[in-house]
């Protein structure tokens, strides 16, 4: 049986299956209990208090990132206003069961509904809620084996925080699961396990339990019972490919020499050794957010500053783009305050949220003028107008910094992104949110994720004008979405006349060693090929055709 | 003095000023209360009711719609939710202005975190609040004089239903808000009455109460105590502009005689009259939503033929483009469930709903092939690459109807056109959605109403793309957006290469008149110009530098 998905975090993985079947049933409406309300409110509340108690020690013992999250879970299983509705609900007759149920699908609707950061926590409460059913029902908890005697196939229609926070290389060989799309929580667990994903993958919760199943990660193919031969193919095939990869070295260049300059996305100073390590060339994104996150007042120009410093020492030389506060209305912060809105992504955000809040934006350039070495280069996010990047770009010449730019994330930045370099130094491609924007496709909404495939070749379209009025005015135009970490569009957007990529530092090497593979005329024939298409499957396809020693690498 | 604001609904108009100032204070944090609790509820409960009851009552006189709006927000101001808390808040010795603006404001902040619909209808909660504060404290609740000897100018922070349903020319020579957008409340009323109206002033509330004020909807400019002999000009000049327009008779056409049909933008059977009394040559844009709105079931098979013939004999020669139904999750039908999502906007709408609920598009189809005769034409909307314009013009084809095609409203779309267009017969634009997503701002959010200006030079350049792919293969391109409803920009679309276009019935008479006015390379001159600037302002100022009928008409 051969299944199909999307490939999120590649390589091949093999091993047998462990399906995690958390099909806790729907409660049914009307459900009624025996005895007293009294003693069927204490037993909700006592399934409310385990759940949370085993959440959050599950958080204490995976320690990182994982016990923040599900020390936020443990939170919302005894949220107040869960609470209070489980037992009205308990109080007019119905069964605890059923009453949380309720409770909490309630609760989830109302999350969702409030969009954005939010709306994202909401598929967390569905986890929640059938923990606590299973509880009242008798069912045994979802528990993954800690110490298999060989790594398996975990295969599930979704995974939750809670099931993936203590996982490691040594338990799973490859996750495979029905729902979800590149940028769920398995994906991006995935690819920072270093372990092979596939997602999207209709029919998999139907694999029996315990099989030798192995996932391409690249492909998205997952074969149950496979040949033992092509098993070993495959297997070999990849690590050909890692020792392909692990060989080219030295900065981002196709075939032919023509420099292309590899730089590493960063969330934080933490990722700054990820990023040296995968020899980045520099920092061709340098998030800001991680400074205003969680907080209540702004950081101190201090503050600031040593974080700048940081990139900066970490890459001398000023090979650093750091762009400005990204925030909005679905991720508000306590001190930037933003009335709700009812599509937070077409919202007052980036940009144009320092139109509201002005000495915001004035506090970050002065930290960044402070520290500013030749080099540096800072850029605005959610730019949609040549108005916009004149103000923007002015505020950055008033303090004297040696670069200032753009992004490219808005359709109307790409079209008139020659009014846009009138005032700004470079350009810079978001493919993610200009994907969004494109096709009209909400990134995190799984119904429509096939409309943000980087593939479509309408963005490629919106790519190729920008990097081409970029070559005419003699300015700057990179990529720093996560299409570039895809070595075939890598060498696509080379061949469009991108000048950089930058991308997740895990990804690094995969397209140093793709881009080294072909020349850059190839690169060229790649990309019109791919334009010359109408749909976005019929674009990777025509791009492969020409990209032959990635396809032999299995890239 | 002058002020100004952006005018949406043309022609002057002035009169006495009449400020509507509801300027009902904040009652203060930890506002205590001296009686009893009891007592203090009664109050409360007390106003509550009365405004209730003054909204239901003034519901009654209205009739129409404004009676289904102003019942609901009787139903909002004892909403079960906001006596409960408003209770809870008195127990705990808050005062009852102090509960009630709590009450509301919480109410509130929920409907606009829940998006859409929903969002848009938390303004008149604020309304509500205040009408119900205002009566806790004895205030006159803002009324507004019935029978005045002379119309007034109306002017205020922003316009609640409330305030409006009662309305009349008679009453009313023009609006000043200094709030609202092009698509408000304020907005659509005025140009319902045909009054004119600037909204978006700042200033406006500073008026003086009961001096003279002319306003000028068209140019958005509002003059405070204006000399005479200016009025008698103004007044004169629109009636001037009111005989010209109403000269230009017959079917749409350009000085030299390119035919630019115009044709109607209608919502329901009950528009076609209009249509028909505006001389409509055609139905542009048949929305098909009042089918299924407030219903728990689809409409039957029957009661849609039926609606579709009434177009079809009103435009006989089959002269009536119809939209197939364009729902989402920010206006969810009971019947097509679609879950909450975190920006609608980018969610499964439109034709995108058809992919989760084929057998609502097969029954409309079914329906209109059903009433089929030749020049009907059908187009589904949110349509964003070539295979969705490949499953929906495939689906009417199966059934034989004579003309599929689909709107432009996706920048992918646009940019994509010729691929569309392998597949459609005739392409639509939508030029509101356009430019939601082209310059990523959300239509109903007015921070970033800027964007939504139709002169944006981006939104040309997709609209000139669009055309030129169009005329290149030998299909209809239209325009029915509201931009096509400005004369200036009717000019500058036929510049473009559009073919036709959809308006308003109302905008029908200016904008013919403006086409007759001017020759075909006027026009085209106009759009070159208005394409060279980069920025909005610069776009419509250099159009109408080569519209100088156009501008002789004040149009």
């Amino acid at each position: 049986m051969n299944l199909r998905g999307v490939g999120v975090s590649p390589g091949v993985g093999h091993g047998p299956s462990y399906v995690l079947s958390v099909s806790v049933p729907e409660p049914p409406e009307g459900a009624a209990y025996a005895g007293e309300a009294e003693q069927e409110k204490e037993r909700a509340m006592t399934a409310l208090t385990r759940v949370a108690g085993e959440l959050e020690a599950r958080g204490n013992r995976a320690g990182g990132e994982a016990e923040e999250i599900l020390k936020a879970q443990a939170l919302m299983a005894e949220d107040p206003g869960v609470v209070v509705k489980v037992r009205s609900l308990i109080d007019r007759g119905v069964a605890a069961p059923r009453a949380v149920f309720e409770a909490f699908t309630k609760y989830r609707d109302v999350l969702a509904g409030s969009g954005g950061y939010l709306g994202e926590r909401a598929a967390d409460l569905n986890d929640i809620r059938d923990r606590v059913i299973a509880v009242l029902y008798g069912q045994a908890m979802p528990a993954l084996p800690a110490k298999p005697e060989e790594p398996y196939v975990l295969v599930a229609r979704d995974l939750a925080p809670a099931d993936t926070a203590l996982l490691s290389r040594a338990q799973v060989a490859a996750f495979v699961t029905e729902e979800g799309g590149p940028t769920s929580h398995t994906a991006i667990l995935a690819r920072a396990m270093g372990v092979p994903a596939v997602v999207a993958c209709p029919g998999a919760t139907g694999i029996p339990h315990g099989v030798r199943v192995m996932v391409d990660g690249t492909s998205g193919e997952v074969e149950v019972e496979p040949a033992e031969a092509h098993v070993a193919d495959a297997v070999g095939a990849a690590s050909a490919r890692r020792a392909a990869i692990s060989a080219a070295r030295g900065p981002g260049r196709t075939a032919d020499g023509q420099p292309v300059p590899l730089y590493a996305n960063v969330g934080s100073p933490a990722d700054l050794d990820a990023a040296l390590a995968a020899e980045a060339e520099g920092v061709g994104l340098y998030r800001t957010e991680f400074l205003y996150l969680d907080r209540t007042r702004p950081p101190s120009p201090e503050e600031q500053r040593r974080a700048y410093r940081q990139a900066l020492e970490a890459f001398p030389g000023g090979k650093v783009c750091v762009r400005t506060l990204d925030s909005g209305a679905d991720k508000p912060l306590a001190f930037l305050p933003v009335p709700a809105e009812p599509n937070p992504a077409l919202g007052e955000r980036g940009l144009r949220l320092f139109r509201r809040f002005p000495e915001v934006m004035a506090a970050q350039l002065d930290a960044l003028a402070a520290v500013a070495e030749e080099g540096l280069r800072v850029m605005a996010p959610m730019v949609a107008t040549a108005e916009d990047a004149a103000w923007f770009v002015r505020a950055c010449r008033d303090r004297g910094l040696p670069s200032a730019g753009v992004m490219i994330e808005i359709p109307a930045a790409a079209l008139r992104a020659r009014d846009l370099l009138a005032h700004a130094d470079f350009v810079s491609v978001g493919t993610n949110d200009l994907s969004q924007y494109t096709f009209a496709a909400d990134r995190q909404l799984g119904a429509v994720s096939a409309l943000q495939d980087p593939w479509q070749p309408a963005l490629l379209d919106l790519v190729a004008m920008t990097a081409e009025v970029a070559a005419r005015v003699g300015k700057p135009c990179a990529v720093c979405g996560e299409a570039a970490a895809d070595p075939v569009m890598a060498c696509v957007l080379a061949g469009l006349g991108v000048g950089s990529l930058s991308m997740a530092p895990s990804s690094l090497a995969a397209v140093r060693a793709g881009l080294a593979a072909h020349s850059l005329d190839q690169c060229r024939t790649a990309a019109h090929a791919a334009r010359a298409q109408p749909t976005a499957a019929d674009a990777r396809a025509a791009a492969r055709a020409h990209l032959p020693a990635l396809v032999r690498l299995g890239l």
